[in-house]
Parts: C-alpha cells; structure tokens; sequence
C-alpha cells in the first residue's frame, strides 16, 4: 500500500529542499552539543528579531513536546488547563500533559475549534477553593485543528480573560504559520501582540524535517524550561540539525512561501469540490485543511487513491490536509475523482 | 569561542555521508506519518534481523528518551531501578527516569562504571515488603560512561542475578557498538544472548544525526510500549527521517566501520599520551573513551585548542572521547600539544 | 461563626457513639501496625462475608484516596477514564487522580449525575491508536454527587458496555449506604452482582471518624495494591483505629441504621419544603440529598442559621445534605424559617 | 499470633488516654470540615505559640504524607533530594517521594544514621547544568531512624551549607519528641532557631492515634501546599479528629512527658543489657531506640515472647523501640529473657 500522494497530513509531506540544504550545510565539523553550537544561536536570534529581544526560546523534536514544556512551564500539578474538546492536547497526545504536568485538561465543546470567553467563563470558578484544581491555562491552537483560525481581536479577548484570572495563555501553534498567511498577518501580531504568553512554534508541517520551538513572551516563565526540557527527553544532542532548519525557514521567509502554497492549495480544493452535489463543506477554509461531508461508502474508494482521515465516522466527516508540496494537479485529479465517484 | 575539533563527546561529531544521503533519498513524495512508512519497515526487519524475529523495536529521539522508555516497560511507579552510580539515567538526564516511571533510582558505587552482582546483592531485599520499593530492574550502561566494557560472561552473570529474583536486565547502549567492537561480536551475542531483556539502542554518537531504538527481547513488555512512546513526545511525524539513518547503519555495516575507527583513535590517544610524565591514565581503554588524571592547571589551557569536559574535578580527572570523524592528525596534533605543556 | 446544626455535608457530622467505642476498645496493649492485627483480619472477613471470599479489600484514610488507588489499580498513564462532569474524582479532588494515575479524565455532561450508555459511547473509539488515550476506565459515584441512586439494571448496563470494551468499572461508593437503603438491596447486589470491578467503599460519610476501603471483585487487580496504597501515602500505620471502625459499621448493620436514618431525613426534609411556593426542587431524592433552586438573596440569610452550600451559583441551585444525625427537628425548624424567608 | 507487648516500633502502642479523650470530647454536634473547625484553628494557634506566629502548618494524615508534601513543597521535579541512605523517605516509603513530586534522590552512606557537610558537598555540582538534576533539598531525620539525634550544631551547619547552595532543609521530625527531650530543648531551638526550613511534625509514635503536620518556617513556600494537600488526598474531611489531638499534646505538654518515659525506658534497656556477654549495642542510644547486634538463631525466639524487627540480616544487627506505653517491668522481662537466652 503506497499513496505516493495524498491528503492525510501536513506532515506526510518532506522536508523542503531549501531545509534539507541547511541540515546539509550544518554537517561541519564538530559543533558543542545541546544547542552550544552557532547554527543555534543564530536560530534563537532569528526568533528574537521575529518576536522580540526579551523573548526565550526552546528548540525541541516534536509538537508534543513542544506542548507538554509550555504547559509545564505554565503550571503546577494542582492547576487546570481549559482547551477545546478538539484541541491536539486533548485528543492526539495520548494523555502526555496530565502525564508530565501531573494537570487536570478540562476539555470545551466548540462548533469550529475555537474557543470563546463564554465558553470558558463556567469553568473559572473555584479559585482559592483546594477541593477543585485551580484554572491555570488556557490553551488554544492556531490555526485549529478544524482548519479555522483565530481573529488577532479574538485572541486578544481570550488573553484578557486569562489574565484577568491570574491565568496564562497559551498557544498550540503547530500550524502557526498557516494562520499567520490567513491572517496577512507577521507572527508576532497574533502571538505576543495579542497577549499570548506562550508559543508552542511549529515548523515540521510546513516543511522542516522535525523541530519545533517554545517561545517565551513573559520570560520569568522560562526560568526551569532547560530543566524541564532535559527532563522530558526533548533536548536534542546534536541540535544544530534542528536549529540549522529555522535559519531559512525564519530567515528567508521560507515559513511564508510554504504556507501561503498550502493555504492556496486548500482554497483551489475547496472550490474544485463545493460545487459537488452531495459534498458538503463543514467548516471555513481558512488554513490548509479542509473538512466535508461525503457519503460514507466513497470514503475507502477515495482512500486507495489519495490517502486521508475520516474525521468524524458518525457522520461521515473527512479531512484533506494540504502542504507545502501540494500542486494543483493533485488537487484537480483528486475533484475529478470526486466528482466522478459522486455521479455514481 | 570555535572549537574546531575536540574530544568532548561523540556527539558533538556531525553526521556520517551515508547517512545523510540515506536521509536525503527518503525525502521522496509523501509518506504516511508516525512510523506507517517504508523505511520505518525497512529498518525494523534489520532490526529483526540482527536481534531474532520476535524482537519489537521502537525508534525514538534520543537516548533519554530510549532510556525511560525502556524502564517504563519494564517496571511499575513502586519499583527500584539499580544502576551505577556513573550511570546517565543517574547523572546525565536531570531525573528523566524518576519523572516517567515514578520509581526510585539505586545508584551503585563502582570503580570502572561497571555493576557487578556482589555490589547489586545487598539491595536485593525486601521483596514482598509494601515499605520497600520493589528491585524491579537493573540497568547497565554498554560501553559504560568510564569507557569500559562489559564482557559477554559478566552481562550474563547479572542477567541471571536479575532473572532469579524476578527483575529484568535493562542495556543502556547509547555506545553499543562501540563495545560491539570492542568485544569483536555481533549485538546480539552480548545482549539477548547474554540474558539483556530490554535494550536502549543507540546510534547519534556513532555517526547518526538522531535516532536511537528501545529494543524488547520479550516481546510481551511490549504490550503498550507505543502508547507510552506517544506520551513520552518520543513519536516522531516525520518518522521516516529518522528510519531511514538505520538502514545503512545497520544494513552495510556502517556502525562496525564508525565504531572501529572510533575505538582504534581511542587507543591511538592512549598510546600517544600513557608515557607522558604527570598523565595518569584512570580506566582501561576498551571503547572510544580515555579518561586521565591531568594537572589541573593545564585543563583550561588545553581546552582552548580542543573542547573537553572535566570529568571529576576533585581529582582533575578529564575525559576525552573519540568518535567516528576523529582523525589521527587530531590525536597526533593534541598529543603533542599535551607534551608541551606538561613539560614546562 | 458556629454553626452548631447544619446541611452543608454529611461529613459535617462526628462520629457515630457505636464507632467511637469500638475505637476505645481496640486501644489495648501494643498491636504490628499497618494492618497486621486482629481488628483488620476481622473487618477484611466482614467484607468478605458482604462480597464473596475472593474479594480484596485495602483500607485507606478517605475518599480521595480510595478513588485514587482504584484508578492506579486498573489503569495504566496512556489510559483515559470516563466519568460524569459531576463527579467527585473530576470536581472535588484537585486533580488527585491525573496526578496519581497520569491519566486522562473525560468528563461527559449529564441532568442528573448518572451516566448513560449512550452517553460514554462517543468516547469509545480510537482503541489501539497510539494518539488517542486509550478508554480504561468507567467510574460512576453511587449514590451520586446529586443525590441520586443508580438501579442495578443501569449499573449493569455499564458494567456490561465496558467489558465489552476490556474496561473496567469502577464505583465511587462515598456514600453507598444511602445507596444501599434507597434501592433496598445489600451491597453486593448492586456492586459485584451488577458487575462492577472495583470499589471506593465509604464510611466516613455514614457515621465513622474517617476510614474507606477498596475492594476489589476482580481479584488479579489487586495485585500491586498494597505498593501503591504504601506509595500513596495511604497506608496507617495504627491500622486498627480505621479497621475497628468497620466493626460494628458492618457487622452490626450500623451502616442502614444511620443509612435508613439519613434518607429518611431527607425524604422529610423534600416533603417539608417542596409544597413552599418559589423552591424548586431540582433532583429526585434519591438517597441523602436535597437540591433545590431558592431565590438567590435568601441563601446567605439561610446559612447563617443552617449552613449549606450553593451548588450552582449561576442558577440559584443548592445542596441539602442529611446525616445520621439529623434530626426531625432540624428539618422542621429549617423548614419554618425557609416557608418564613419566602414570605417575606 | 499475638504479641502483647513488643519493641517492634513505637507505631505499636495505642493511643494515650489524654488524646483520645480529646477525640471524644470533640465529637460534639456538628463542624465544617476539612479544617475550619474550631479545634483545627485553636491547634494551629498551638503550632504558632511553639514555632512563631508567621509559622505554617497543616495537618495530614501520615508521616509518608507530610514527608511528600513537605518535599513537593520545596521542590520542582528537577530537583534532587538529598538523605541518609538510612532515610525513611528513602527506604520505608516505597518511592512515594519520587512519585509524588518527581525528584532523583540522593542517597548518602552514613555509619550512624547523620548526614554531615562533608558527606553531603560531593552531591553539590551541577547547579545550572541542565543535565543534572539540581540539588534542591536536604533531608534529615530528627531523631534518625538509627535512634541517634542531631545536635542544635549539627543541623545548624547543615542548614548552612544548603542555604549557602540555595537549596532547602527538611527535617522528617517522625520522632521529634523523643529529640527534643534527648536535647532537652524545646522544638523551636532544634529546628527554626537551627535553620530548619520545612518540619515533618510526627504525634503518631509519641501517643496520638494518627496525625502529622507540616510545619513551614519560610511561609513563602507554603503559597500551593493547600492544594497539593488535597492532590495528595492528605485533607481529611472530619479534621477535627486530627486537630483535637495536638491540644493536650502540644497545649499540655503531653509530648514531653511521653518522649520523656519513652527515652527513658530505651536507656533503661540498654542498661538492662549492655552488660550482657554476646550483645554489641551498635548505636549511641540518644532516644527511644536501642540497637545491638545478637546472636542470629536467637532472633526468633526472642521474636516470639516480644516483637521486634532484624534491622540488618546480614550481621544481625536488631531494633529495639520504646514507646510512652513500655513498661519497666517490660524490660526487665526482655532482658532477663535475653539474659537466660544468650546463656545456654
């Protein structure tokens, strides 16, 4: 069973070339390990040019481990931390942040993954009161796993209600910068600017090997994150293979060229198949993903052909995910098949 | 500060050719994440190949992350753990295995890093005994963390120790090849043949950009390795790239020809330096490891020209490790430069 | 402020005379701590005796604790545990049992504190996929949090989905009593008989000074028990004041002497109050519990004669819990000042 | 089997009249739980008047109990912990320190039970290497499990030496009577005064039923310990059953008069059998245990008249403790037993 294209994930795709050649690049000599090398260094500043000088930055493997140090960070064991049902750390981590934060996650049902003060406003009670776990985090992804992204002003009411409740903000981007694309926006606007506190900074779904980052906007929070980091497995011996990747990811805007294709990609798909009657499209196409419903008997065809998740089974609910390799062949022979098999 | 070459670890070495384009020529098209590609296959039939049909094998990041997933497997929260008291899982992962497990760590003082059954007896009690943490596992680090090597009967002697009182044999082998080497057989001889249940494989510091392996030779501590990996954030998306280093590391033999010149450096630098007036040479030299007592004066200066740690500064014993890019020229240039100054 | 009379919970009463003296009675000469005297070999027989030979039974200190080592007892970190949003190991715990057990909890949303078939199933899926936290646990509080009381067919329709499923069931039996007497059955017929696997057994609640135990029906769960009671912190030393306490509780049927007694109060106290224009009565009176809706500016007037808490504050909504030490008169007297209140 | 008078630990004896008086006299009418009753409050006030009004104090069910409080009190995961390799929270505690906050601990060979500053500063590197888990804390024993006592100097230079480091120190006072009385000191001297941190304060083994408390002399570490109580399911629910028993311990000097005769009776012992040709007392008898090495096949023998515990199997070194409730006339049996024994 090979699907030499498909859909399934962002990270089904490689690593994009110009990322490979700085991994390339990067394999000189010998280079101080645990992130003493300058390929890490000149990352981190990259970082700091992008978000601000003040800001504290963590190279790690892989999106959950950049999710379970935010929130470690962020949290002591008796805290609670608010998420969408939908949220990545609710329902794909395989319980790691109650595993290393020893936290309660309280999941919200939402209609597009996005939480909304008044959602989470029921839950911010019990301050002081040690009988329940205290409200620690919110945590929200961008874009979401529903393919929707947050308003910079919808972020911006989030972050004040946490702080307002002595709470922090955190931000599960692993496809950061899909939403910073959709937004027309730069990272920082919608991150620090909008009252973020911390970012988990992803870069393996839009074209990187692995490595993602964490990013500290109030850097009192980073004080044990070395600690931390080395506890949970997350610090890479030879990092400069993981730093080397940001410098044109961050540096040449390479994060933007590939983002705004994937974006593209899924837009060119959502209008190659709204117009298939029996094809309903289930949520705004706003990132690079796209969700439908479709009839469920097409759904294994379709599968041995372009590979993808059911999303939902109960109600036949699938998803397309578009990267930075996408072409628009793949995209028009996939609605031809589509719109084929629906004639049927 | 550059330092263009040292000895202060094998992984601050880069990344071996063959690897690298291995690496490369897995970034073809799409494939499907989390280890459901080909090269993840690949790999593990060579992993079969090389430990018996019935071995399960699960790749991580790092050797952290190898090391607690391994003593998860093996053990429950209200176990003890007996190693070393030199072991990495003691001193080198900032308390990694106590945070994953929840079990209690019994450091073992030792003269050459290498455990043996009188040492580990006395700890050995209490069985059945809700107050005393339960001896569940007995970790041993091949090649140890003072470069010697255990040899195939002394494995055997605590696998049998272990075995009798109902515990498992964990192999923390971050060098494995090295001692492969040194012991001039195949893995399995001196891991499952020996009795070794669970091994931490590794290869980063023999030429590998990152990947290591937690290998089961009873295939039923197994059972939720998976799920644990995936809690762990020890689940790469992008698993191929990490795959695909395996296949000519294990396929063509690449770790003997890494690890062989390795260990011959190592003794090249014994023998460059075990005459100097005023070196004391500490541990036996089986691996790519020398360890040396040196005055203490001269440590930062040498350092200056070629990167090493301090391994004891008590006794201003230091440590310098050799790896698969060191070259005689190194050895030669820093033996000279060790002559010098000691005999000003 | 004395509130020498009250509904705030039933653990706000003491201690029933008949404990206290079997406490008094087991201080006598010197007894081996942690269980190994005689009071606890005759309450385990007395447990054995409700619940069949084979059962295992570990005495704890309280609730908490109790539910905690159940959890740990049937569950692995990687697993999730399903329970209703009310529940006491989601709300009133602090989180206790994520940190314990590493574990996720789903908490589903119910009227009545009962969870339903149809319910749980939506969260039945993703058995063997790594991502997902695997579903291990049921966990149902009998009586529940709003005092109702779940029939045996309902218990075991649960009981029946989770094994399907190769889950457990666990009960939450703080006040299991008033379960007890409100079904009219003894214990064992709405526990083991209905196919429940593992249960918080409470007393505290019911008329002893403090005291819980774990029973197990599945007695291959128990098996690491007693290290991780010792490694919760769960394990008294003079054993025999908690054991001495089930004496009389179960073997001179205290336990539906003050069970009946405590229901019927509240029974009373439903029947005093529900005919007084402006309450609303918001639960079936199961078992020891009354909730009711009352106009917001009454409650604080309220408790200061009678303290009680606010159960939901966004609707007026409030607890009335009844003990073995209610008294007629309590009921009337609070009866005549709320008819008086809502007078006004 | 049953032993009506022993040495098996100062845990066998009951509960002093005094104090379950109080119990009695506490079970009056009804009282809000979880501590804010007026006997947990006037308890405190207790605490205060012993310790100093901005002391911290709360209650718990166990000494294991206080022991992991106080340590997660004072520590974040990455922290080490260091003890006696004697310490009850190293070897009686089934690794519930490790679990419950996380930490590597340290143990440290001692030959009476004492860490001294010279045993203890090998383990002080690391500090700011993430690699290394970072020495947070030292833990001691007042009196030590070998029934030896620190001197005010001794704690004094041990608090020194951890203060000069940043780090913490606890003191497990299980049996901090029987060292106050050994000083004739009052608690404050040997603890705040001497630089004590966080106190482990014990009653069980001095005459309480069940009780601890942990006592914080830097009230800035208590800010969370409320919640990690209750994460810990260390709040009792009907506290004032734990509260009442520190009145007439601590409000009427009950623990002196206890430890006195407990200390007492440990010399009057060593008395008894010092003289004895075949006996070798091990350790200083400072408090109320009395070690001496015997003959091995009596052990049993002995065992079966009074209880007692092989501290060392493997030179028969056995543990004799006293309590408030050993007789004289309990001595002078045992050692006439002991006399008559070791003469055939």
């Amino acid at each position: 069973m090979t699907h030499e294209r498909g859909f399934a994930s962002d990270n089904n795709s490689g690593i994009h070339p110009d990322i490979l050649n700085a991994m390339v690049e990067a394999n000189q000599g010998h280079a101080v390990g645990y992130g003493g090398d300058k390929w890490t260094e000149q990352a981190i500043q990259l970082f700091k040019k992008e978000f601000g000088d003040d800001t504290e930055v963590f190279f790690v493997f892989n999106g959950t481990g950049a999710n379970i140090l935010s929130l470690k960070s962020a949290s002591r064991s008796f805290n609670s931390i608010i998420c969408a049902e939908t949220a990545h750390i609710q329902v794909d981590e395989c319980g790691a942040p109650e595993k290393f934060t020893g936290s309660k996650l309280l999941p919200v049902s939402t209609s597009d993954g996005k939480l909304r003060p008044e959602d989470i406003k029921p839950h911010l009670h019990g301050f002081g009161f040690e009988h329940h776990a205290q409200p620690g985090v919110i945590s929200i992804t961008q874009a979401t796993e529903l393919g929707t992204v947050y308003r910079k002003e919808e972020i911006q009411a989030l972050a004040d209600l946490a702080h307002e409740h002595g709470m922090y903000l955190h931000m599960d981007g692993a496809r950061l910068a899909n939403a910073a694309v959709a937004l027309d926006m730069n990272f920082r606007e919608f991150t620090r600017d909008a009252g973020v506190d911390i970012l988990s900074f992803g870069g393996t779904k839009n074209g990187m090997m692995m490595g993602e980052a964490v990013v500290f906007f109030k850097p009192e929070l980073a004080t044990f994150t070395k600690y931390f980091r080395k506890q949970a497995a997350q610090l890479s011996s030879k990092m400069r293979f993981i730093s080397a990747q940001f410098i044109p990811y961050l540096g040449n805007g390479l994060w933007k060229k590939n983002a705004t294709h994937a974006n593209r990609m899924a837009r060119l798909l959502e209008e190659e198949i709204k117009s298939i009657e029996g094809v309903e499209i289930t949520q705004p196409v706003d990132a690079n993903g796209v969700f439908a419903i479709i009839p469920g008997e097409l759904i294994p065809e379709l599968q041995k052909e372009f590979f993808f998740y059911t999303w939902d089974e109960q109600r036949n609910e699938v998803r397309w995910m578009t990267s930075f390799d996408t072409t628009e062949n793949d995209i028009h022979t996939f609605g031809n098949l589509l719109r084929q098999k629906m004639k049927k």
